[in-house]
């Protein structure tokens, strides 16, 4: 027999993957020059020259290669904790660190380590990662979802009507994706004290899990809080896709508080999941090249001048959009409510955007600008073309 | 709250890790050249240097650590059909062949595609390596196992009376961890033809999940029949780790049969399966090392040369084994019927075994060959006392 679920996700292509072909064929059609593809995620930049030159270095020791301890070596673990000292004043524990297969996999480990019942419900803030849903699923539990601000912060007051004791765990990405919103400061600490009330009143903990690839990636001063030390329960799940550019590699971590209820025992049942998930390691050559380029960063300025230029073509276009303090995206309002008609008119201008659809909320598109600068000049007159056919200019 | 089974499973240190662990103490203690540590299944030669030279000149392309299809790039998954063909003369699709962070996802993402009752089970072979309980457990399934014969080949008729409609999967290990056993040709035709009849009787498929790390390691001219010749629903689960000895890479693949039932859709089941566990793509600068390198072995011969060592070692000191002829393991039969009791005295020798228990049969101990061949001689007196110590010289 086979799984009808897991079919149904390996048959259902994501709205993103779906563009990303269409966009393939059109340009067979009509050319790649006249395909302007925002949709794909995936960083543009090229992974710092140390990354490089530790790996050409690294590959001449012989035992490189060689299966680690399935939470990572050691010294790469200290290296990310001292990191996270220097930067952020806050100590993780080396021995409450675990290397992970980027951030997806640290996600659906600790999601499997936390959820044990199939009432258990994963609670995040709309909009959000569509794979946050099919994470929570595999773990056995239900995501629902809290409303954003109108600018796409964490509203706690949002939050109080929907959380219930069934929630288990909360998941929050900032920079978010795909609102590049930098969630503030005074939203975390409402947030904290709403979850630690919440806590109490139901008698479990309710684990707070930082989902932060993008958090290196930050415009005009704005300012990530470290979450650990607004609220004590906090995992947080990292990846270096995005800071060092190597998406590809699958490499990034879990890190329990040490503040945590039952850290260690938490800790433990992540390694669990992870063993239970097929997860032997994280890559060893990767482990060593995160030990060395730890406080690295791949130069990622294009993102933001890429925003800015952007964001000029769309508002000389007549759309508009909450500028975005991080991540490489663009949340634009569509200006119908149905976004997904929206984008479909857009296709036939070359034009190809994410409907908000797949991120839980309506009425907006994704624009990526993790791409190549030219791509929004040669663009521009087909914005344009669309901001006329909708009456906005 | 915690997942009890997720922590019972991070806290439950697999026996191989707690004997090394337990061999680091040791070292601290009684210096390291006094402990003989038999018991990891980490190949110890140096990859190809192919390898490392195809990561050299490929770390200069900008776009090598992008993030690729979830399936992996159509290239490495035409070059693993090609090779295939080429050596086996079997042709597997390169639409039907998915990239995976070593076989361990495989197998993990492979069973979730096919399970879809509480009551299903799947079957194997005793002994067998340990995590395919926790694999089959993880997809929702119970794990049930057959026994071999004595020389640890593959008994039809024994699998006879275990076989049961429940079971939706038969993973098979050959060359086998523990046994070093390749199972022969005749034991798979009888095998097969077992379960074609049981296909019919039961009417739904029995998918022969062929877990075949070790199938480059082969001694004294053996034979590793190639399984979708003699079974049509068979799906491949490959690594890499020991072929090209880089186990700590994470990367392999899973092939569906052309001649499966329902191919394309297990194929996307599996798919489905690899995006719920959080696998988003394989390693992306081993998806092209594999792609250049697909006809590469990393020089293994050391692994026969430490089994003729080792074999004359233990003979020398009354112990008797199934010469095994392929792998890395020798498994060999404990004086005494409790295996654990025969390891723990063996460790105050510094000799570090891994009791067969862990591999679901009793009375054996498994000694890892993937070592220092300098290890064997050193140990050697402390062979000869475990030997008098039970009376067998």
């Amino acid at each position: 027999m086979i799984n009808e679920k897991m079919y149904a996700l390996g048959a259902t292509k994501s709205k993103i993957r779906e563009l990303f072909e269409y966009g393939k064929e059109l340009s067979a059609k009509i050319g790649a020059e006249n395909v302007f593809d925002y949709t794909l995620g995936n960083p543009s930049v090229p992974c710092p020259e140390k990354v490089t030159s530790v790996i050409i270095n690294e590959v001449q020791n012989p035992s490189i290669h060689g299966y680690t301890s399935a939470q990572g070596n050691l010294p790469v673990r200290k290296a990310i904790c001292n990191y996270n000292l220097k930067r952020y004043g806050f100590e993780l524990s080396p021995e409450l660190t675990y290397m992970t297969c980027g951030a997806a996999a640290g996600l659906a480990i600790t999601l499997k380590a936390i959820i044990s019942s199939p009432s258990d419900k994963v609670l995040t803030f709309a909009p959000y990662f569509p794979e946050y849903k099919v994470f929570a699923e595999n773990a056995g539990a239900t995501l629902i979802t809290a409303p954003c601000s109108e600018v796409f912060d964490i509203d706690a007051k949002l939050v109080k009507d929907v959380i219930c004791s069934d929630v288990q765990a909360v998941i929050l990405n900032s920079p978010n994706n795909p609102s590049g919103t930098v969630y503030t400061e005074d939203a975390l600490i409402s947030l904290a004290s709403l979850l630690q009330s919440k806590e109490k009143e139901y008698g479990h903990p309710i684990y707070l899990i930082a989902d932060e690839p993008y958090r290196e990636i930050l415009f005009d001063g704005a300012v990530c809080p470290f979450i650990p030390k607004y609220y004590k329960n906090t995992v947080i799940c990292y990846s270096y896709s995005k800071a060092l550019s190597v998406p590809g590699e699958r490499i990034g971590y879990v890190s329990v508080s040490p503040s945590c209820d039952n850290a260690q025992k938490l800790y433990l049942a992540i390694a669990g999941a992870g063993r239970s998930l097929g997860y032997v390691c994280a890559p060893s050559l990767f482990q060593k090249v995160i030990e060395l380029c730890v406080d690295e960063v791949a130069d990622t300025s294009i993102y933001k001048d890429n925003r800015d230029a952007l964001i000029k073509v769309l508002n000389s276009s007549g759309f508009t959009c909450v500028n975005p303090k991080g991540a490489f995206y663009i949340f634009m309002k569509s200006p119908t409510p149905n976004a997904e008609d929206f984008c479909d008119y857009a296709k036939t201008l070359g034009l190809l955007l994410v409907p908000s659809n797949s991120f839980g909320v309506n009425g907006y598109v994704r624009l990526a600008t993790c791409i190549s600068p030219d791509l929004i000049t040669r663009s521009e007159q087909a914005f344009i073309k669309l901001g006329k056919h909708y009456g906005l200019i």
